[in-house]
């Protein structure tokens, strides 16, 4: 397979992992970053060019592939210019920020003879899928009710609770992980927390979503894990049925350390570098969208499902403001 | 010390537990037990009598105290009868099913000589001791947002289903918890599982309780913990504040069998008996409300908490019914 | 049930843990406590008399039971005179240092109108019974092969290196468990760490034991455990059978707290004391005891089992030293 | 990168899975696998061909690199075949069944153009790189003592019973590890089972190992974990050193199914599939050997590593058959 030349655009957090991701793979061929700062150089991987103008790096000739990482109401643009020049785009979740920009995008994908796909990550993680395979399977028996939490690192929350939410940001993850187990949502409520800790907005928010199944579901989660305590973030999915119940666990690390600056728990499901070889559901994503570059295999998160995760936290926003239960149509 | 001589009135699950306890120790004379049911005699301890009448055995000459284990709707009659006879009363959560009986249960206490303390276990388990310790000295900074989970056996929801709710029965316990842990709740919202499994009503519910002081808090609870599978129940607590975290993970069991039939985790802090001495959160209980019978110790739940806690599940059974979040007032 | 009328012999560690709990305990007349170091009064409960001399504490009149917590080689004499005056005998593990005292103390046992019993506390343990329960009902098939773990934090190491040995104080308590499932031992061989931290002997040991019945045990034990780590113990058994296995895993507690200072694990099912009342495996055992003078209930561990458990630890300490296997005679 | 032109001799339980990672992967190229019984064809997968002639197979036109799996004792005639052609060879761990087999593999690799690596797989798993980590930072400080496990599942155990002993097999990986932490061995100590379960040989065996650093180490390992039970595995790691310890715990797994069978732990990190991408410590491995035959990395095992592990494996045998220590000469 000849490595698929593709650029990233949006170097932050999440940007800077897919590019080191993929300067260290065989089948991808990185000819540049981008990002409207340029301090960002700092954060591309060597050899790789830089560049602070969108157009002219979606202009490299021979580009193939993009993957947008910018803030996420700045999808839209970046990936409308992309679709413009036929790339294959991997957009980072949530989709967009706003459902009318989702649905330009989805729009703009059917008439482009290139192609638009979500990373909601979960979806490459081996304990969500062996979840999911349980439920297939009817281990679980029907779906009754879910509960997920995914907490960040006070860090975390500094840098991004000015320009998201805790919806937008994190519960997008577990709401996607929900529909997939359970299907559509019908309604959901949320309360938001009003001790302020490290953002402008809410820093914590719990929910309740109730499906066209019948079947409930409950998330906590917050940006605030205090990362001088040694527990830095807290992810969970459990799943009861009628016939069993499913779990993932992630602070049951399969490593942990207790040094002299107290406990360490290392996370390596997620991205870790074993050997320098990169390894996780992140590396795991990636390698799927460039092999689907070449061979045409099917995402398996349709736009439709990347929208439909968005409606229902853009309506968890809603409902926290209202006080009020939301009602999320299909 | 002199035992207390005791009586227990209701003879189910759990007052056949208080009767098995107390004859044991040394501490009580458990001089009878009684159910409207004549067929519950099977359940009472070797050497103890047993009637039917309530009244009569109310008026056992000596009796000091009595345990209360009817169904919820029958605490008041009950109750009442005890305090009017000026005896020490433990009464098992939630303190009734409706606050108009709670009300009329607290007023019988006030003029009686008697004494009335509701037994929410929780509060005597180590390990809740352990987390409500963690956030009273700071660890965990302000609390931010808590959720827990208590699930039952399928085979206890087929017993309890038809008679009592979720919120009422399962999610009681954690209300108590949290507003231990966090104070006055001031609105609270409620889904239940639309899909039948054991019960005539919902066999799950999620929610959500928003605190006076900003905090969140969620639930999700069940009684369809499939028993052939090993896990027949799951209870966690987990606490998150400004400063740390604290969790109760009952899951994590320290003595675990895995044997031709499956997995077994063995529970031991709830209520065992190593060598044939009761252990654990509910022997510890009724240790403490012998020796208050005799030194007069304040019993940490105060009545107004245990009628609280009662208004927080009415009100989420109401949400649950309306689709609305239902205010509780103070 | 009268109170047992009892003293203490030696309040170092554990003997102040006995006395706070004979103090709490409604089936205790805890009279005195004794040490010959007259620093050790801080240690006795508010109420309770203390004196330095052993015989006048023995002969204090109506004393019913003593509780020997001595330095291990000091076990004998002190039970020796108490069995003299043919009182009730609990005596800490092991039974004793050297193999002539406690073949003394079982035959001064054998002719004195009093009794002796030795605390192995793990037999009190609902974790540790839950799974001699799984090995007695078939759950575990033939036991094949069984690991155990019980280390001690630096500050316990600090204070009891120089005066006893990994064997004598830490796998005593996991090799008469071992025996407890599988029988009598054949053979061991122990690896001391020649790596220095707390002790002027080996802070940390390795062994193997053979047991007649073909299967095989493994032991790691140190005193090291370093305390800022947040990780102050580790204590695990397992047992791997021909049908299935069974675990004790304490590092799985039920509470965990994440505060500034780090992680704590909240150990509560060995003793913690819940709204004031005792509670765990030590208050069990000692109950156990008082019950046992006043009905003459048998005490689970014969003083053969506590003399083999000293047999193999002896012959572990001289394996250490030799560099060979030791031969275990029955 | 052009894919690397590989072969797999040998296709059972092992080779079968490097042939199957191998085939789905963009940077080899495999060309054939080879088995001396033609039934094996079956576990080969689609589009590669296959042989039963070992020379026939490594004489491929362009073969740059050959994975060796065949048992153990066939190890050496192999990889000196493909030595002698100048390849690549990835060879199965151990390097051999016997040490006069590792020298003449090493001398060959020494003269030969091609190169020789060994598949340690537990250097490539993230979790044990952790650890390493940690006790290279200094966190653990001095090792004291380690303790490992790594038990199989019966239906493993009655297939490789019969070929090979529990030091070769499977104490072999752990070896490697401890090793890795705290160097040379000095001394070694084995206990075998005497209870048959399903191998004509011991079915489990438990070790000390002691380094000439005066650290000290324990093994505890079988192949007869009964499947039935839901608990097929049970892998461990512990450290325990002067400042700290560190632990990989394998059966905290991150996600876990209770179904109508019972449980069913879901490993991830060693290799599982997620949507097709092979991913974990096999995968991982075979990657980092590839690109080593493009860019000459380095592995990060020498074949004086592998040829010490086995020299620790054979003393082990030999204990357990004299039932005395065994020196390990450097």
């Amino acid at each position: 397979m000849n490595p698929v030349r593709c650029a990233v655009v949006g170097v932050g957090m999440i940007g800077t992992e897919h590019a080191a991701i993929l300067a260290a793979s065989a089948e991808a061929d990185l000819v540049a970053c981008c990002d409207t700062d340029p301090a960002r150089q700092n954060a591309v991987p060597a050899g790789v060019g830089f560049a602070t103008d969108v157009a002219a790096t979606l202009d490299l000739p021979g580009l193939e592939a993009v993957f947008v990482c910018t803030p996420q109401h700045l999808h839209r643009p970046v990936v409308e210019q992309a679709l413009a020049r036929n790339l294959a785009v991997f957009c980072e979740k949530p989709i967009a920020a706003a459902l009318e920009d989702a649905d330009a995008m989805i729009n703009a994908a059917a008439v482009s003879d290139g192609s638009l796909v979500i990373g909601h990550t979960l979806r490459f993680s081996p304990e969500y899928i062996a979840v999911h395979d349980a439920v297939s399977n009817g281990d679980v028996g029907s779906v009754i009710h879910m509960a997920a939490r995914w907490n960040a690192p006070d860090f975390e929350g500094r840098i991004i609770s000015g320009r998201t939410t805790i919806p937008l940001e994190m519960m997008i993850h577990d709401i996607d992980v929900m529909r997939w187990l359970a299907g559509d949502v019908e309604r959901v409520y949320a309360e938001a927390s009003a001790v302020p800790v490290v953002g402008p907005g809410p820093d914590a928010m719990v929910a309740t979503l109730r499906f066209r199944s019948g079947a409930i579901g409950v998330l906590d989660h917050n940006w605030i894990m205090a990362s001088g305590t040694g527990l830095e973030s807290d992810h969970r999915l459990a799943v009861f049925g009628s016939a069993g119940s499913a779990f993932v666990e992630n602070r049951d690390t399969p490593a942990v350390v207790y040094g002299p600056d107290g406990v360490r728990y290392l996370r390596t499901t997620y991205r870790s570098h074993p050997n320098g070889i990169p390894f996780g559901a992140l590396p795991t994503e990636n390698l799927f969208f460039l092999r689907s570059v070449r061979d045409g295999r099917r995402w398996p998160i349709d736009l439709a499902d990347a929208r439909a995760a968005l409606a229902c936290a853009v309506a968890l926003d809603e409902s926290a403001g209202l006080g009020q239960p939301v009602p999320v149509t299909a």
